[in-house]
């Protein structure tokens, strides 16, 4: 009997890179190891009480659909947040709220190219995005950026050499995932004038907006004349401590955008009910959430970062925000390494998972070397993971 | 300046046409006109109180990432849900959790087919199927049913007709939205004839399934040559009164399909993870709720038939389950009634919203006297609207 086979599409997307390692974690954790999670962005700051506080307050006798775009209560907390950065031109209308980040972008792509057209993107970059695009059929343009220069972005000619006339926009994320790198207002200015010579969108993802440690966020909404090409692609996951809850936006100023988004909104019906009932309220909590989260990231990347550079061999930038950092570690394969860490290796029973770098470029062989680590544990256990790398690599180079 | 344009895919993506008359719905408010929704499927069933005390009970300090393919102990929930219709074959691992059922339908048809590969499907057809197809860049290729024949299937042949070597599905839905007919067994077996002749994937939609007042369901689940062409599209949103939680599942024996919708699933990180700590508390309250909720929805669907059909000129036959019908009036052009009833008359200050019929359709000109009607209101409230759509279509008539 024949049975049919999945899509081009299906088959061309690729699995997580962040999650490929998790079976061996499945069967070190089953032989009683603890493993030290620097590979996935899951924080362990408590969401704020205000987020439980809400739902325990909704009493509507029926779950309803709410509306396509957000309940209105929701868009205007987010309208107040945004004003709160200056960005006082932004009402209710330009707000769309999404199912996590996640839908934020998958719809952002999709309302700027159709199968077959192009977004220009700079590698290493988050892997998720690679799977949106194969799902809608769009091909990601890698503009390789380089550990030695900290990931910034190379000369404008080197990203001018990647346009063609499939070229819709241009993805930037700042703070950065995975290398912490925040783009500068000179930087920004560098993607304003490209956008506006190309006539290209600016997809720009800023959900680490908060996660600041050094230098300034330079948002995408403070660039009048990008009024309208600049996409905002917004998450309440990370800044709010609430990944679960899948709450997301999408801000433009762009109107036929926003239309267009709607009309994928409409199609899915409405963003979860109770999360943005939850969201709202923790919108409206300002700074204080903030500045407590992010004193305590500060520590933790000062941490990882001291005891990481002090390994022989390792290699890093200070990470400027976010809470991710690209390291090069002094092995030929990392993919190998990381995975040896799981299956052969301990420090007192416990080992750390790390996420191999090349799952965050698109040009073959590239960051073989390097690993992304998340740094969403507290200092104490940051120290113990850092050590298991560090006695791990004297192991693994004797093996 | 230029202004960058929105992408093909988002020109050619509808408006959702159950939504389309809402600003008319509005002005008609403004003005303090009482509306009877039958445009929409929002029901006023009282979600089951245990869904709430769920979350409740919910803890966890962090509202964290779950799994991708949804929470174990919320699928193991669903495999009991399943095993109890006698699909026994039904593991933990065939199940995929998705953001509602609207998720489900859209990663099934990506998985299925890639951007110019085609679908079959009959019409009319819930219309959010074309949204998703356009954002997928995936062509829908109606084959037509009738009202005459309450919207049964067509021959095997004009179905074979439509078969290209583009097509890579055959989508169904039963319970049917928008029509209310439940494919019979010998029907389900010419589905499963050109399945297998033609190597296709069976797409089946049967988030209606416990809304079967006369026949028997009979699901993609009991065709055991089916095994590796069967996709179930799932959702609870219906079935328990809970639109707003969006979540749904994707049910699949083949592991091809499933490592692909999972790469998906990847992608977007995971379903709500709050939703589905309640909705894993409803799927175990059983026949109980359901048993009620199918009394209420035959009595309302009796009433809106029995009034509808004995309105001069309308015609119906009486749908056999879901919590719709399709309606054909005596108009020409029913867009146009349907919003002259919103913007140029009531009975006592009230009036009713219906779907016309030719969003259902993907073939011009079809469905120009059809409207969709969703009896989801309690049956003196279905008497007052369908006592609004008699004696508007009389006063229509004279304009």
């Amino acid at each position: 009997m024949s049975i049919p086979s999945v899509s081009r599409r299906g088959q061309s997307t690729p699995a997580s890179p962040i999650r490929k390692l998790a079976p061996y974690a499945d069967q070190a954790k089953a032989r009683g190891v603890k493993i030290y999670h620097l590979n996935i962005g899951q924080p362990d700051i408590p969401t704020p009480p205000e987020f439980y506080n809400a739902l325990q307050k909704f009493d509507d006798k029926v779950l309803a659909y709410g509306p396509s775009n957000g309940l209105l209560s929701f868009r205007k907390s987010l309208k107040k947040y945004y004003h709160g950065y200056g960005f006082s031109h932004i009402d209710e209308q330009d707000i769309m709220v999404t199912t996590g980040g996640s839908e934020a972008v998958i719809f952002s792509m999709m309302a700027v190219a159709s199968p077959g057209e192009e977004i220009i993107i700079f590698e290493p970059f988050y892997p998720n995005y690679n799977g949106f695009a194969r799902m809608a059929g769009i091909n990601l343009v890698p503009v390789s950026t380089d550990p030695e220069t900290g990931y910034r972005l190379p000369s404008i000619e080197k990203i001018e050499e990647k346009i063609s006339s499939k070229t819709r926009a241009i993805l930037i994320c700042s703070p950065n995932n995975p290398t912490g790198t925040i783009l500068t207002r000179k930087e920004m200015e560098q993607i304003e004038a490209l956008a506006l010579k190309y006539n290209l969108f600016v997809l720009s993802d800023e959900v680490y907006r908060e996660f600041t440690f050094d230098g300034n966020h330079t948002g995408i909404l403070s660039f009048p004349k990008l009024s309208q090409h600049a996409i905002l692609m917004d998450s309440l996951s990370k800044r709010y401590s609430a990944c679960g809850a899948r709450i997301g936006c999408i801000v433009t100023k762009n109107k036929e955008v926003m239309e267009t988004i709607l009309k994928f909104g409409q199609a899915r019906l409405c963003p979860p009910t109770l999360e943005q009932i939850g969201a709202s309220a923790v919108v409206e909590t300002g700074d204080k959430y903030f500045n407590k989260m992010l004193a305590e990231y500060k520590k933790r990347r000062d941490t990882i970062y001291q005891t990481l550079t002090d390994i022989p061999g390792v290699y890093c930038k200070k990470p400027q925000g976010a809470f991710y950092m690209m390291v090069t570690f002094p092995v030929a394969d990392i993919e190998d390494f990381s995975r040896w860490l799981l299956t052969d290796f301990t420090v007192n029973g416990e080992t750390t998972m790390i996420a191999p770098g090349p799952g965050f470029y698109a040009t073959p062989e590239k960051g073989k070397q390097e690993a992304r680590i998340a740094y969403v544990l507290n200092t104490g256990d940051l120290e113990k993971a850092a050590n298991v790398l560090k006695e791990g690599l004297f192991a693994y180079r004797e093996t």
